[in-house]
């Protein structure tokens, strides 16, 4: 492979960062899920958001070569070092919310992980082939949830709906290329981000269809995520991610 | 004076923390007031409680004399060796809830200080002798505060009442006395903290008559914070108050 080792590492940290971030949002249901066995369900797909994290980080270090182990980049960056898209920073919101965010991220990384496990980085296809399995299952458990509810009570059609739109602007920031992606695609390591994009309208065409929902109308994109520009709620959730690491530097266990 | 450092540090740092979280929680207003005019007022006040903090983690380092500085004890301790009482921690809640903690905590200290301007330590009377200025303004607008939504409107009534509610189990906490306060008192160091009951009683009596608003019912009495045991808010509010600190050690500006 021709690319260099940041731009490896910079796209790696990327995938990882998103993967961290949104699982460590999706744990701060851990215990207060609306029943029980959501209440597993939620904490279990966290889980294979952080297994996920764990194996890129540890990639990305052995890349970048500099020594960093999963933990060092895990907790001790600085907030603009953080390389995720905006919408997995964002507050959970409510049940509705977390749902619909949920899919949106796994209709993305599912075609992704398809594709990358044939990548042309042998570690990189290993990952996927295990992490494409898992997003099949995100995709189906968090459709049925957006289906029963758009399709539910008035109030939980409501809920859905004011989801849709409160997180219209930053479904397109995952499909945002520049010259890291478009080198990372060129090289066969990882398909072309905004290739995904049907099979992403594919798969939410089908559950809004299912669930009453209207497709969400063009909204004001957000962006910036990807060059660590995050949005108020990032340095809390960083406080919060960081605090045992930071106050125990080092700990194990 | 026969008190030994220990129980003199142990007083000093409860008060400390009391100013030093109460203060933060405040400041979590800032920019999110429901007027300007109160958005000057209260970060003024949360000023008014850090100043006091920072006077009494000095004073504390002194008496205590291992070289710890008002950031080591602001920033770099454990949950478990903060020993503010647990009204100080809870969250905000809606303005009325902050407020009428805010008298609370004011209706306790404005008497405690005026007391404490006459103490036996001169270094603690001197820090009585500007606080209690401070907390005459602090009983006084928030008062004014509680009664206007008290009489207000039917919403602005019921939160104030939701309010009187919710705060009902951490009042006691305050006249809490153990043998670090008796041996404070005994010396004249700080007034018995029992003592103080019914000067608070007559203002929230004050005010709430004139809020219309009735006198809280006798509530299960939450403790714990004076000996370092703390509600499941605290971790997540010294997430965030240490973050700075643990993220660049030692750093100035």
């Amino acid at each position: 492979m021709t690319v260099p080792p940041e731009v490896l590492t910079t796209f790696l940290l990327r995938l990882a960062d998103d993967h961290l971030i949104l699982g460590h949002r999706l744990s701060e249901w851990c215990g207060h899920a609306p029943m029980l066995e959501e209440d597993l369900a939620m904490p279990n797909i966290a889980l294979d958001l952080i297994g996920q994290a764990r194996a890129l980080y540890q990639y990305a270090g052995e890349v970048e070569g500099k020594g960093r182990s999963e933990d060092d980049l895990a907790y001790l960056r600085r907030e603009r070092e953080y390389l995720n898209c905006l919408m997995v920073e964002r507050p959970n919101g409510d049940f509705a919310h977390t749902m619909l965010r949920q899919l949106y991220f796994a209709a993305f990384m599912h075609p992704f992980w398809e594709r990358a496990s044939a990548s042309a980085d042998a570690t990189l296809a290993g990952i996927a082939a295990k992490a494409v399995k898992e997003l099949a299952y995100h995709v189906r458990h968090c459709g049925e949830w957006v289906i029963r509810l758009g399709d539910g009570t008035e109030e939980s059609a409501r809920r859905m709906a004011d989801a849709v739109e409160a997180l219209a602007p930053y479904v397109d920031e995952l499909f945002e290329t520049d010259p890291v992606s478009e080198a990372i695609a060129e090289e066969g390591i990882a398909p072309r981000l905004d290739d995904l994009r049907p099979a992403f309208t594919a798969t939410i065409e089908r559950v809004f269809a299912e669930a009453f929902l209207d497709m969400p109308e063009a909204a004001w994109p957000q962006s910036g995520g990807r060059q660590g520009r995050h949005g108020e709620a990032m340095g809390f959730l960083l406080a919060e991610l960081q605090h045992m690491q930071r106050t125990y530097p080092g700990a194990t266990w």
